[in-house]
């Protein structure tokens, strides 16, 4: 699919490989058996998911120990480039599910301090924008079927 | 688990769902048999995941014609706040698949015509943020493993 999420969520794989990948942005290099009791991930599955994630390129595994062989894990530059999604679920959590409540984690400027959010700019000037006061238009890989539907999307927008 | 990533991606489901989400989002209302076409999301998979979504308060749907009766689906103001988590998406995807290339959609702002983006700011100014300067601290939901691994971290972070 050319979808750009399609392709995202592709390569991500599952929500396993999703909390996977929350551990390693906090606090990678992580091991096997923290993994495992950070994500409640069971054995046979976090190996899974951690070979997939490796050949997708998003992690690395590195040698800890020699004898016997052992290894921990982190994200590679690809990887990192998902913290805004990660970010985006757990700003999402926080506000709607009922348990979520209190942050687990702040994320902050290290030279500043100050917290650190996700929001939506003017590509141009940086200012904020509302949700509300976006719309999709077409983009160049734009399907003939989505074009048709941004169309009358608008349309019905301008009414 | 009191984790809100892990909350957001409990209530969202799968990837089926994301692509639903992403497209009610887009163009919606939308009818079942363009969710279809769309997502490419088999009959029986696409009517359990409109169910489920319907069941978790992301989307609502309603009758447009009554003999025979027949609904279609748009996100409720939960729904529409995973807006963001899609876009984080679509943002890597674009940058990292190959294939995905070309943007389908452009986000731009109502009044303003420009295009709008997800940024990482600080919370209080709105300054951009390099992810690479942001560090995660421990929230008050913070478990007791989370706290030793962000400490961790911070010390590591600090060398």
């Amino acid at each position: 699919m050319a979808c750009p999420v399609a392709g995202a969520l592709e390569a991500i794989g599952d929500r396993w490989a999703l909390l996977i990948l929350r551990d390693l942005w906090l606090w990678a290099p992580a091991r096997f058996d923290d993994l495992r009791e950070s994500s409640g991930i069971p054995n046979a599955t976090l190996a899974d998911r951690l070979r997939r994630l490796e050949s997708e390129g998003l992690i690395e595994k590195r040698a800890y120990q020699d004898n016997p062989l052992r290894h921990d894990y982190r994200l590679t530059t690809k990887g990192r480039d998902l913290a805004p999604v990660i970010m985006a679920l757990a700003q999402w959590g926080l506000k709607w599910e009922a348990g979520a409540g209190a942050p687990t984690v702040r994320l902050v400027d290290a030279d500043t301090g100050r917290r650190v959010k996700l929001a939506l700019v003017d590509a141009e000037t940086g200012a904020p924008v509302a949700l509300s006061r976006t719309r999709p238009r077409p983009g160049p890989a734009a399907s003939a079927f989505l074009r048709e539907k941004l169309k009358t999307r608008e349309a019905r927008d301008l009414t």
